[in-house]
């Protein structure tokens, strides 16, 4: 069989796949490079052409996922037909609406991250996140102090408030997933609710604005990402195989 | 030599400060439960005894921190003579107190907690703290909403909203860490007081009380924690020692 050449950006692309997967299916911790390279079926020194280390493999891999999220919401994000608030909103649902679409998917790589072995991985694809979305949430905030409609003296404190209350609430998701029947599903999308209504009360007032003007939520949101988890696909992993790349 | 007997929870405790020295030391992923018992000069037999894993280790050490840092501001929590926000100033005067007091030792662990193997560590501290810390802030919203002097439907989101923030204070520290001259390092103050600032002015206005209420700093109080840094003591490595418990 002739050898196909491909495109580097390509190969890169694949080997980003193929880590992904190993890194979800087997914990950050416990796959080491060599399970990458063996998966992925490329030799060492194809590899090494593209990651030196699997720190920055790594480090890749976070600022894609983050790049991938900012693709999805980048139009609501320039739409300068919209004013500050508008404009902040529709980000948040565009948001919310993507968590939907991705539902399945976003379960699996939650709980996955969730895992003691990936604490590594979960800060990393945090901050990767924060270092792509915090100077745009940033850039809203200022937009809105100069047009007179929010009021802060500290526009990149409060969109860091943003990032640190999205985590926030990350943690009581994590306790829900533990909820095991209805009622108790019920009561954590309760509590849930509750608590996302306190931090939009406080970017409210952080921001000068009456309460209920930033929309963290919307009713019926809550229960839709929560049952969406039910649908999630098996996580566990499969038998290894070492399928030349590609096929990973 | 005769054997010397020592009460358990003593010798419990001189293996917990041995621990502790050595994963402040070596840096805790780096640190085996071999290393720790060949430090600690015991059998092995002894400390499984008082720890049946480094993950168990690791708990009971978290636990210890959070509580020496409540008992240093127990007395405070305790003051009903004092209203709800006075109790809570109080308490949050009281830490900075604390801070101030053990500046050259909290840098220390501070700055050894922020390096990458220790980022288990961290977690576990600071999850250790919070479960220590949350129920008595919660209790003192709860308190303020009895009498009338706090407005919020939910204490316990107000009061994790306090650990949250302090923990963000964590972040902008870190970096200010960085900061090498006294130019830069008076910027770091400015950045943090700013922040700070920020914080205090969320907290307020979530309780239903005017800016300024809350105080979660006072002038020159940051400028006194960043200078302290430079006494903190040297935490690299010293030679490797095999001293008996006790001398560890």
């Amino acid at each position: 069989m002739p050898r196909i050449v491909k495109h580097p950006e390509l190969r890169r692309g694949e080997l980003l796949d193929c880590a992904q997967r190993l890194f979800l299916m087997r914990g950050y911790d416990n796959a080491s490079l060599n399970d990458v390279i063996a998966e992925a079926g490329v030799s060492k020194g194809a590899f090494y052409h593209y990651f030196a280390s699997k720190e920055a493999l790594l480090e890749a891999l976070a600022e894609r996922l983050a790049q991938q999220a900012l693709a999805e919401v980048r139009g609501v994000l320039e739409d300068r037909s919209l004013d500050a608030l508008a404009r902040l909103n529709a980000f948040l649902l565009r948001t919310r609406q993507r968590k939907i679409e991705h539902a399945a998917a976003e379960w699996a790589l939650f709980a996955t991250l969730l895992r003691p072995e990936n604490l590594v991985l979960f800060h990393r694809i945090n901050a990767a996140a924060s270092a792509v979305f915090l100077p745009i949430l940033a850039e809203i905030v200022r937009d809105g102090v100069k047009d007179g409609s929010f009021d802060t003296f500290d526009p990149e404190g409060v969109a860091e408030m943003f990032m640190q209350l999205g985590n926030a609430t990350h943690g009581i998701l994590a306790r829900a997933l533990a909820s095991g029947d209805a009622s108790e599903m019920n009561k954590a999308i309760r509590a849930l609710e509750r608590r996302i209504r306190l931090y939009a009360i406080a970017l409210d007032r952080l921001l000068g604005l009456p309460d209920g003007s930033v929309r963290l939520t919307e009713p019926g949101y809550l229960r839709a990402v929560m049952k969406a988890r039910f649908k999630a696909p098996d996580a566990r992993p499969a038998a290894p195989t070492r399928a030349p790349i590609g096929a990973c």
